[in-house]
């Protein structure tokens, strides 16, 4: 669909929901998938969106409002009573995500809701759930499963498979327990197809499988089924008994949203937040943050009148304030972000002195190339050998001590268990402003004596 | 294993590799997942590692050399001859990854390989697969795949199944075509088991289905299979014959390229580059931002000398240059991320009008907090109202044009079809400085009328 079409179609939906034409609105959405009607919800009144998720069968509002971003969802639920989100909507839903919508409710709202939950197995699935953090793999599993017994045979745990993912839309791997439902393994469906009917289930499973702790944390999970290509992991609880699944596309999200938030990080946004959200979020995920720049920067202020003598004596020093400042900080947010990143990736393989080493090297090169330009333009413009190269031995000075100090603070904060990411920010340009800044009149004051 | 026995276990495993004790490593890697013995090669000498390769399986030794970064899966097969590389590498590999790792080699070594491939139709299909730039659907999509035809009954799916999927690890997925090999539909093998042998496939198949073009980018398949929760998605060519198929373990790390590479960008490092990459990428890639830096410090060099009288006058004003500075490019970094991120998760539903005026309110909010804070400190540090005054209205003024900028550089990168993410790096900081540091001289002589 082109532009103009795009935007003919839209106006005529406009129309259409003016006045509630159901009929014409059903046809036109009638192969939309939820995620694209979600998107087409943000460019809408929450009128209009109360109206099309009225008119909608009951299984795509849900699918619908899964989509959505947690706010809108909840501007949503709101609208809807107890019994509808019970009956209507969360009926609808696959426990994991069940689950996470209620636990966005009040608390008030969340216990009416269970209590309204018709079919009792799906109601305890769900309490079960809630039970878990949702930073850990309980707080990200489903319970639809298929679990079948050791002790069955094909043609049985085939009958089984059927009757217990009568409601799943699709079935990639089948669990096999023992009678205590100790998961012993795992067989695929190829399997079970080309096996014949009265062979024992014992004797066909996988017994190698991959499967996570209840209690393991999301990110981990995440960098287990990234590093393992796993689609589907089983997830057993102390006693090593199924618990429940997680698959790949739960953990999707939260890869990204781990790249998302060391990004974030390292542009100063504290907190998880979009373009979509509130002025007043935004801005304080923001502010902190500039916060932290401004004290560093007033600290900064205080070292330069300190150095106030000398800058009459060399006016010259002035010019290349910011420029001590900014190339500090660039160097240790590039040096904090690789360690970052091969902390969180897991591919941090060398101790803190074959990283320092590393680092010091790669510092003294760039800091070699970038002080010979910084001499050569500062000779040519303002005819001060001796000011010109105290300015480009100060640079070189910054430049390894900066990379340093990126390299070392993540690492340090690894260690003490604080993600080490909220050190990319401007916490580390922050501090290597006020670092720089000290160096270079400390140079200064040594190589021209004022 | 706790510590201790790790460092244990890894001397006695030296101890073995260098007395070539075959048996006892084999025994001691007998059940290590590839990946897991790949992150054991990065703590090996290179000669260690050609052992352990040559003496698994050739099964295993190709998984592993898959799970290696490319440079040091380069270093081990130049130590193997073409006919080695194609009878016990890459007749061990899927199709895509096959054409991966031979698409890596030099050209007169690629030629030789693919000639020594034995099997013909592997090698036709990974001759066709290295047509395609890999940074499309094309280049991320596998020959292997089920496909059957919608006049076959059940049990003929079965038994092709059976068949085409003899060499395959796990089948989620039938694909369903027609005597053109045109893509009609999914079978799911939940259904095959679930459905009477003599029904004809052409009755049970869903022919909702999600396909991606071969020429699609990989980051848009990407996104598709992310928003859309699929876990493998069939490519077409422009008639719609089904030619390969794409798994979303596949696509993660592209996911997690695309935020790592945003994120990379945004703490000045040019390339993908990480922490195992040798000293001299590292400088190439960092080493460009670094410049760019001091380039536009230069540039502030040169306003600042523009204005000696004006410090001279009113000294103050030098203390806070890198307060303003810092603040310009926090300012326009945090503006800037939260407009890329939207755009590369999609999620961007607004015009440049709303997000401007969105950003201007914030920036004002923002302006207004740090403006206070930095007129409290100047003020009772200097007992100086009006440079205070001024320091803080241009702080003020500052913030607001960063965020200004900080929104609207991205749009406008994008608009030109340039990657938005380059804009949040040493870029936006030093162009916010330059932009800032003017700002400040501006507002300060109108002011002060110095």
């Amino acid at each position: 669909m082109n532009e103009v079409n795009a935007r003919e179609k839209q106006a005529e939906l406009l129309q259409w929901l003016g006045d509630h034409n159901q009929r014409a609105i059903l046809e036109y959405l009638k192969d939309w998938h939820p995620a694209d009607i979600a998107d087409l919800f943000y460019q809408l009144q929450i009128e209009d969106r109360q109206y099309i998720l009225s008119i909608l069968g009951n299984e795509q509002s849900a699918n619908v409002l899964l989509e959505l971003e947690e706010e809108d969802r909840a501007e949503l639920l709101d609208n809807l009573t107890a019994t509808q989100i019970a009956q209507d909507v969360i009926i609808e839903m696959d426990t994991d995500d069940a689950a996470d919508v209620i636990s966005e409710l009040s608390d008030d709202k969340k216990k009416e809701v269970i209590s309204q939950i018709e079919d009792s197995e799906h109601a305890k699935d769900i309490v079960d759930l809630l039970r878990y953090d949702e930073d850990t793999a309980g707080g990200l599993m489903g319970k639809e499963l298929v679990m079948v017994y050791n002790s069955w045979n094909v043609i049985r745990a085939v009958r089984e498979m059927r009757r217990q993912a009568e409601y799943m839309e699709e079935v990639y791997s089948v669990y096999v327990v023992d009678d205590d439902q100790k998961l012993l393994g795992i067989l695929s469906l190829k399997k079970l197809l080309t096996t014949s009917s009265n062979t024992i289930v014992n004797d066909v499973y996988n017994p190698k499988f991959r499967a996570v702790a209840v209690t393991d944390s999301a990110e981990s999970v995440a960098l287990d089924i990234q590093k393992y290509d796993l689609y589907e992991v089983p997830v057993i609880d102390e006693l090593g008994k199924l618990v429940g699944r997680i698959t790949v596309d739960d953990v999707i999200d939260v890869i990204r949203e781990e790249a998302e938030k060391d990004y974030q990080l390292a542009s100063g946004i504290s907190q998880d937040v979009g373009i979509e959200d509130s002025i007043w979020s935004l801005t304080r995920a923001r502010l902190p943050w500039l916060l932290i720049g401004v004290a560093g920067s007033l600290v900064s202020s205080r070292i330069l009148d300190g150095n106030l003598d000398a800058m009459e004596a060399v006016p010259m020093l002035i010019l290349f304030i910011p420029l001590i400042a900014a190339t500090a900080g660039n160097m240790g947010v590039q040096s904090s972000a690789i360690v970052v990143q091969a902390l969180a990736s897991g591919s941090m393989k060398r101790t803190l002195g074959q990283n320092l080493s590393k680092e010091v090297l790669i510092g003294i090169l760039n800091g070699i190339a970038l002080a010979l330009v910084l001499f050569a333009f500062s000779a040519i413009f303002y005819d001060n050998y001796l000011a010109a190269a105290t300015i480009s031995v100060s640079l070189f000075a910054v430049i390894v001590v900066a990379a340093i100090v990126g390299t070392t603070i993540p690492l340090f904060l690894e260690k003490k268990g604080i993600d080490p990411a909220i050190a990319t920010g401007p916490f580390i340009t922050t501090s290597n402003d006020v670092i720089g800044i000290s160096i270079y009149f400390l140079v200064a004051k040594l190589m021209l004596g004022i």
